[in-house]
């Protein structure tokens, strides 16, 4: 079978989560090419020693500019903080490689549009990792939706809520500083519910945002005291899709209690559809059918369900991680058909766009066209 | 026992839910002192004697205002649309009457503000019935809210949403006329959403709101063909509070299977409360306490629970129209006291205020202040 | 209209709901018969006339005798501890009055099968008072089985689960005295389930048993000492139906956490339904329709679904006492067509002999016949 | 790092999830011996070397008979139909290998007996394979109950529901044949209910059986017809255990939109336990503590729950598959201290032990003592 050899940069949550897809994509899946773990880089040499070791990667480079221009490399996976994105995908671009990119695509709309001119200019399959389109009850909602299950969408309520830096004496790290992370909640978990909404529903033409910091002050990292917090705690956006749908967007860290809270749910002129991240492999559907009608809870599990075919008989739930290995199965699909998949780096775009609109909105306080 | 002779204006449906209320409040509860349902009054003399008989009013009128100035009525109910509000309760005002009032208020700020002038120019006691904050889940929420048993609020969560003019074929009736209704979604359930949002959070300090109308020309209901759609069915707003939290409302006529879903959620900075009128006798609470925390459903059954004592021994569910009853109790109260009670008319103005917000924002497309 | 003259044994908890029955049935239905309240009867002279002026009874006594013997009473209402049930019913038979009995008919097989030839040779309407077949979501069930939904029935799985006694201080009340009460959680709250298997299933051909007692003594009420619990803290059964199908049956009042969970869970060849007191506005269904099929939830809100028309709109939930409402809204429709209602005394002697097989399995130690 | 050489003995359903335990533990976890894939059998040539290749083993044999002798081979992974577990055991256990076998330990007591005997004479490591105690939130249960979180245990409530043989015209497989399965859901998944049970609250001393086979003939696989179904469609059992708890326990086939359904409640004297396999990282805990009290949902996904800090952060959930990574996590740590580590085959003789005492009940009508 035809091999892809794949360079990963970066090691750790998000490098962690890829690797196990790469891993196991052809233990479970046929994908028409195999994956091999080539080489993983990252700037502290014993920690992607380490780190390459557990998660199954065959040699380490502390320098992605090195292992992006190797002949022996044939896709590149980008795993690092937003900040570095650009970068390594340009040099990937022009390097001529397959490009699988860790949303959100870029700190920026100006580093996403530039990400998307070189990809295509270069003729590179490139994909945008948001592995939540991947887990098999949202890849239903979007099949049930296509099929016209539950109408014209007119409603999209997207809250992802988390409560992981509740405590003001969590550190500042650095998904806290605007120099590398871009923004706060907006665009690390806002950002989830905006492309599950783009997907879902349909492209969106303007916002009204809000965005809040309840911690300004943090303890840094190195114990050398207190740093400013200079991203978002939360966000919160009214949005109007092109197709007349209206919407609400919120991402915020602190949700006592929600732990991962990736929540949507979709109101049609026919039906609904809700769905949880933390009750992953539910989808809850509505469809209007007389005084008996009633919300159901589908377990997608059944082989007839979305990706779930590769897995376990009906009842044998999936795990998150699940979702990146069904997000490297089509990708191995598109770099062998030499297909565009989605989403793409088209899709960061329009997603930093948004994520943009939504910024300027909150300083301008007045509605923001895309 | 003191008794306080009653008039209702208005039969249908909420003149059903406080006639219940009225009637039952002494069989549960022990009033301080004893209604008596003395006349009810309504335009259509047949029909409001047929209303009168079955739920247990003594005497009919047609004239509202004959009844307002009886020397043997003391207090008026007032549950007609919002439209005819303001005359009802400045002439009540005018006779001393004390005034409930169902909301909201009325169909404007002015209105609003004329009620609460004339009735404390008067010095009646003056109710509005904004009965969800009496369901005993709610009234639990409320005590571990003021008890800080969720810390300083940060998020407050609220949706209200309903299906009943989904089908494009259901007829035009008074509450999708907004020279009767005054606005449509935002004013009958949104403003469910935002009473408790004050009620639960505090006072809301500037909105950016958006209003849309699905469906635009509906039957009417003489069958004489198809008449506008001038109120909203769907509401949106961000709000931000006066202590510093943030939040959404939402109220829509177009969420399929959701009947009656006015849910919030609640996040402070030690934990959340949730609560969906569905399932009105829970409330569902996380207290942030380690690994082990998690959402608990607390059954609002038990006596030591907002007016439980009354009822039932523990998980044996009260229904919609209880909320009424402890409404009707503490406004006997009120009357008895002299004492103020709140959701009162000055609530209705605050309300009325925000509404009138979020209706400005809509067309302004910028935030708008209180 | 025609009226039927009332009279009340009893006054305590069931006697405040089904006070609340007759009252409030004419304001919500219309029953083809009035109700009068005519007179409450009990042993305290002040406990009776205090309960009466509350819950609205036109009189009192405290002969029952007497009362059943009265020209002017046309209907008793047993809602005494069981250990009375016999001797009132026979004289009420006897003197051809209209009888409605709370479950449990009687506390042993001879009781009840002595008031079923009581009442039958009198040719008077009897009907068993088990409130819960006429919650709107269990009359949904029945009406979902008849028409075939959901196949066959192979399996019912009943719990009754409570925890007030939990607390082994709690005192030795009369549920807990074999002479008043006849049986333990088996004839409280396991009869409940029984009840529903029978409704909903069918009949019952052999069971096998289990009765324990965990707290073997309490204190007394008069805080003369402790006294010994001579009834059964926990019933369980295995059950075969006659139509092939198995199941279980279990009460129990120590399971810390469940207040009223009154569940059943019911297993055909096409489908499957759920309920649960704790949200007795809800039934769960399932009805197997490829991979797409999950159990709804049916919020028993809608006008077609039974009794809600006398109600509320759609998703304004209803409380317990409303099943009492409906019990006594259908014994009105019995009395006044002199037609046989369900559940009758037949149902009440089906239901002891049942509870019966249980005891003895439990004794034995092996299946019983019934 | 010591190596263990481990070799699968059958390749199906099991082998699958038994491999990726094997592949995925170091990936994970630190276990103290690096498992060596060596070697996979199975009687089909052919199919046993797309299984390995598939799912990552070096070498494949037909005949486990070798595989069991040979000197490069550390452990061996039982993962076949339940009649040879003993032959393939014994020979193991001869051969001074470790044993990791899968549930149920043997179709018959006298056949776990002689494993038990086998393993022990021969000193080596054995291990029994219910997957479902090293679920997080299983786990996370037995930890809570060794605490006295809920007090001392009063009953066992186990229930595991399917529904994949609803279908009359499924085919005969061999799960539904006594000779090779030993029995149907009693053994199969019931098992589970009843390992659980033993796990949770402890050693169970008498039992009162049923057993019922719904569809009593089905298709042959080979299309030759129509053949018998020797084994119970559904299973149910009252059940003592020592310590004064009872319990019911039920395994069936035939519950419809029950795909998983692995569910047990359990009432303490302080508290009670539920837990549903379908929502895998969810525990529902009560403690009582007042009437503020209610059930609450662990999300059992925190790095201080069991097995959880090998994964991901909290609110990342596990799958299926997860569990069995545990076992051999535990496994491989047996074997590295020479530790017992439960469950051991000792354990797979009592289950065995209570599931015979169910077929005995289920035949003799009435209570077996264990």
């Amino acid at each position: 079978m035809k091999k892809l050899n794949v360079a990963m940069i970066g090691y750790q949550f998000m490098g962690r989560a890829h690797s196990n897809a790469w891993r196991q994509v052809g233990r479970f899946f046929d994908p028409p090419i195999e994956p091999v773990m080539k080489v993983m880089c990252g700037r502290n040499p014993e920690a992607v020693r380490d780190a390459a070791r557990k998660l199954g990667w065959e040699e380490t480079s502390t320098s992605w500019e090195d292992v992006v221009s190797r002949d022996d490399v044939d896709a590149i996976d980008i795993c690092t903080p937003g900040d570095s994105h650009m970068p390594i995908a340009l040099a990937a671009a022009r390097a001529g490689k397959a490009i699988l990119c860790e949303k959100p695509l870029a700190n920026t709309v100006d580093e996403a549009e530039k990400m998307l001119a070189a990809a295509e200019a270069a003729g590179v399959p490139h994909m945008l990792c948001h592995n939540y389109r991947r887990a098999p009850a949202v890849a239903l909602a979007k099949r049930m939706i296509d099929e016209g299950r539950i109408g014209r969408i007119r409603h999209y309520r997207g809250t992802y809520l988390q409560d992981w830096i509740l405590d003001p004496d969590f550190p500042r790290v650095w998904r806290l500083e605007k120099a590398k992370a871009g923004s706060g909640a907006l665009g690390d978990i806002g950002s989830h519910s905006l492309d599950l909404a783009r997907y879902l529903v349909g492209e969106i033409s303007e916002v009204s945002g809000l965005l809040e910091t309840f911690v300004k002050e943090r303890p840094l990292e190195d114990g050398s005291g207190r740093g400013k917090v200079d991203v978002d705690d939360a966000a919160l956006a009214l949005v109007r899709f092109e197709n007349g749908a209206v919407g609400s967007i919120e991402g915020t860290r602190f949700a006592p209690g929600r732990k991962n809270y990736n929540r949507f749910e979709i109101n049609g002129s026919r039906g609904s559809l809700a769905f949880d991240l933390e009750r992953m492999n539910e989808l809850q559907v509505y469809e209007e059918n007389g005084p008996d009608s009633g919300f159901r809870t589908i377990l997608a599990t059944d082989a007839a369900h979305p990706y779930v075919d590769g897995w376990w008989p009906p009842g044998h739930i999936l795990g998150y991680e699940h979702t990146f290995t069904h997000t490297v199965l089509d990708f191995l699909h598109a770099v062998h058909r030499n297909a565009p998949v989605a989403p793409s780096f088209e899709d960061g775009v329009k997603n930093q766009r948004v994520l943009d609109a939504i910024e300027r909105s909150a300083a301008s306080r007045t509605w923001e066209t895309i």
